[in-house]
C-alpha cells in the first residue's frame, strides 16, 4: 500500500461525511458516530477501527446505525476527545494517553512506561479492578471508554544513528507521546507528540531525528526507514496495554443491557483480533524490512535501560504528584504489575525462555 | 468451593437436562444444545464454559436456545466427540487434544509440547492459516471448531518428589494427556489421561504419583497438595493455545451469516476472557497455595528442559509419520511459531525480560 493513500485522510478535513458501506437503516436503529484518530485504511490502527464499526453493524443487524470517520473527515485527530464528551458524536477510537494533557492518568489506560504487556493489561481491566477505575477517570470528563484495539509491545523507535548508552538520547529530537516521551525528556531529548499522518514529513525533513510508531507491521508502510535505519525492538515505553473506544457516557447510560452487551461484545473480539493480528504479522514484516530496505535491527543495551529505569521512577513520582485520583490510578497499577506479572513470569515466561533456548527460536 | 462441589457432575449421568437459567424461547428459536467435558462449576474451564453458553444466550437475545449439559449430565466427558459428531447434540466444548487417538493433528488445535503461547496460537489460527487446516481436520470428522477459551501455559505438574534431572520421570506414574504425556513416555514415564473430575481420586490413592492439570488458579481447587507438593512452574507440555467449541458441521453450514457471526464473537470473546481471567488470577492462587498449603514451587532445571527437548523431536517425528494431514498441520505449525515467535521474542520478550530485571519482578 501506498504511503500517500492512507495519509490522504488527513487531507480531508472539512470533505464531509464518508460512511461505511452503507447498511439498510434498521426501523428505529440508534445513531452511532465514531470519530477515529487513525487516518483512512491506515494498516493495522485504521484498518482495526474500521473492522469494529463493520462488525456492530452485522452483528446488530443494523439496529446500531454506524458512520465511521477518520481523522480529519469530520474532526482533527486529536479533536475527537471534545467531540465525544460534547455529545456532537457517540464513541472516539484513540489511544487514550493522547489525553494526559488533560489528566495524566489516562496514560495508564493506554501503557505507560516499564508497564504491563496486552495480556497483563487485559487480565487487570477486566478481572482485577481495572475498569472501574477507567470508569471513575473517563466519568469525570463525561465520558466511558472500553477497549477495542491493541498492538502488542512496541518498537524501541527509528533512530538515525546507533543508541550506546543512556547519554546518546541529549539533544535528539523524537517523536515519543504519552509518559514513555517525558521519560526521554528525563535523559535529555526533546519530544514531541505528533498524529501518526504527521511523522514521515517531520523526519524526512530533519525536523525530528527520531521517532517511534507501533512495530513491524505498523511501521513497515511508514516509510520512517528512509531517514533512520537503526530499528530497536522492544521499547520501554509502551509495552502493551490496548486503545479506547470512548463513548459520551450519557448516551452510554441510556443504552439497554443488549445494546451494551452488543458494543462490548465487539470491542473485546477486536481488542483481541488487533492484538493478534500485529502478532501474525511483526515477524513477517521485521523480515521484509530487514530484506527489502536494509533496516538493522538493534536491541537496547542493559546500560539503556538502567537509564530508562531511573527516569521512569521520577517520571511516576511526578505523576502522583497530580491529584489523589492519579495516585489510586499508579497504586492499583503497580500492584497489579506485580502481582499479574509474577504469575506470568513463572508460567508463560519461564515456558518462553526456554523454549526458545532449546529451539534457538527469536 | 469444595472440590466435592465441583467433581459433584460428573456423578450425575443420566440425571437429565439442567439447562442454564432458562431464557425465553425467542419464536421460532434455533436449538443449540451444548455438551461439555468440565464438571459443571468447575472454576476457570466450567465457569469459562457456562459464561459462554450465557452469553449466547444473552448476544441472540434467545435466537438461540441454549442448553448446557456439564460433563456426565447428557453424556461423559469423553463421549462429547461423538455426541456432536452424530447430530445428537450441536456443539462440544472440550480441549480438542483429548481426540489425538482420532487423529494426531487434533493435538496442535490445543496445545503440543515447545509450541505456541496463547497469543502466537491465536495469531496463527486466525489471521495465518490456522483455521482452516484446523477446519480441514475437523471436516474429517464431520465437525467444525471455534477457539472457546485458554488457559494460558500451564504448570509444569504436581510431583511427590524433586525433579532433579530427566532420569527422574523414569517410572513416574503421571496423569498427562496429549503429545505431552508421549514426551514423557520416552523418559520413562508411564502416562495416563483421565478427565479432570477423575483426578484427584487417583493421585491421593497412590494410582498415579504426579499430574498436570493447568495453572494456580485452576489447580488450586484440586488439592493435588494433599499428595504431591512439589509444583513446577511453566513446563513443556502446554504452552498455550485453545479450548474448542466443536460444532456438528452440517448444523454449522445452515447457519445464517449472522448467526455465525454471533457464535465466533461471542467464542473469541470468551477465548480472550478466560486466558486473561487465568492471567489476572494465577498470581493471587499461587500466592495462596504457598501461604496456606506449604506448596514448594520449583522451575525445571536447563537439563530437564534439554531432556524434553530431545524427546520433543522424537514424538514429532512420530506424528508426521500418521498420514500426509499430520505432516501439512505439523509443517504449517512449525514455520508459523518460527516467524511468530521471533517476532513475540524480539518485541514482547525482550521488553518482559528487561522489565522483570530492571523492576526486580517475577
Amino acid at each position: 500500500m501506498e504511503r500517500r493513500k492512507f495519509l490522504k485522510g488527513a487531507a480531508l478535513a472539512g470533505a464531509g461525511s464518508v460512511a461505511l458501506a452503507a447498511p439498510a437503516i434498521a426501523q428505529g436503529a440508534r445513531q452511532l458516530t465514531i470519530v477515529s484518530t487513525w487516518p483512512r485504511d491506515f494498516p493495522g490502527l485504521g484498518t482495526s477501527a474500521q473492522r469494529l464499526a463493520q462488525r456492530i453493524t452485522e452483528l446488530s443487524e443494523g439496529r446500531f446505525n454506524v458512520e465511521y470517520f477518520a481523522a480529519g473527515e469530520r474532526v482533527g485527530a486529536f479533536d475527537v476527545f471534545d467531540e465525544v464528551a460534547s455529545g456532537n458524536s457517540q464513541a472516539y477510537i484513540a489511544a487514550d494517553y493522547y489525553w494526559v494533557g488533560k489528566h495524566p492518568g489516562f496514560a495508564y489506560f493506554t501503557s505507560v512506561p516499564f508497564g504491563m504487556t496486552t495480556t497483563e493489561w487485559n487480565a487487570w481491566i477486566k478481572f482485577k479492578g481495572g475498569q472501574e477505575i477507567w470508569d471513575k477517570l473517563s466519568g469525570e470528563f463525561g465520558l466511558k471508554s472500553l477497549p477495542c484495539g491493541a498492538t502488542g509491545t512496541q518498537a524501541g523507535g527509528w533512530f538515525n544513528k546507533e543508541i550506546e548508552g543512556p547519554d546518546d538520547f541529549k539533544g535528539l529530537k523524537m517523536r515519543i507521546p504519552g509518559l514513555g516521551g517525558n521519560v526521554m525528556s528525563k535523559l535529555g531529548a526533546s519530544t514531541v507528540s505528533l498524529p501518526g499522518g504527521q511523522i514521515y514529513e517531520n523526519l524526512v525533513s530533519g525536523s525530528i531525528d527520531a521517532t517511534e510508531w507501533v512495530g513491524p507491521y505498523n511501521d513497515y508502510f511508514m516509510k520512517f526507514y528512509e531517514a533512520a535505519k537503526y530499528y530497536y525492538t522492544g521499547g520501554m515505553h509502551e509495552p502493551g496495554g490496548g486503545l479506547a473506544f470512548g463513548m459520551n457516557a450519557s448516551w452510554w447510560g441510556e443504552l439497554s443491557d443488549w445494546e451494551k452487551d452488543l458494543l462490548t461484545a465487539a470491542c473485546y473480539e477486536e481488542h483481541a483480533n488487533s492484538y493478534e493480528e500485529a502478532a501474525a504479522l511483526n515477524g513477517e514484516y521485521l523480515q521484509r524490512l530487514i530484506d527489502e530496505q536494509g533496516v538493522e535491527v538493534r536491541n537496547f543495551n542493559d546500560d539503556v535501560w538502567d537509564g530508562f529505569g531511573e527516569a521512569a521512577e521520577e517520571v511516576f513520582a511526578e505523576v502522583r504528584d497530580h491529584s489523589a485520583l492519579a495516585v489510586e490510578i499508579d497504586d492499583a497499577f503497580q500492584s497489579n504489575i506485580s502481582e499479574i506479572g509474577k504469575g506470568m513470569a513463572l508460567f508463560e515466561g519461564t515456558f518462553v525462555n526456554q523454549r526458545n533456548r532449546v529451539r534457538n527460536l527469536g
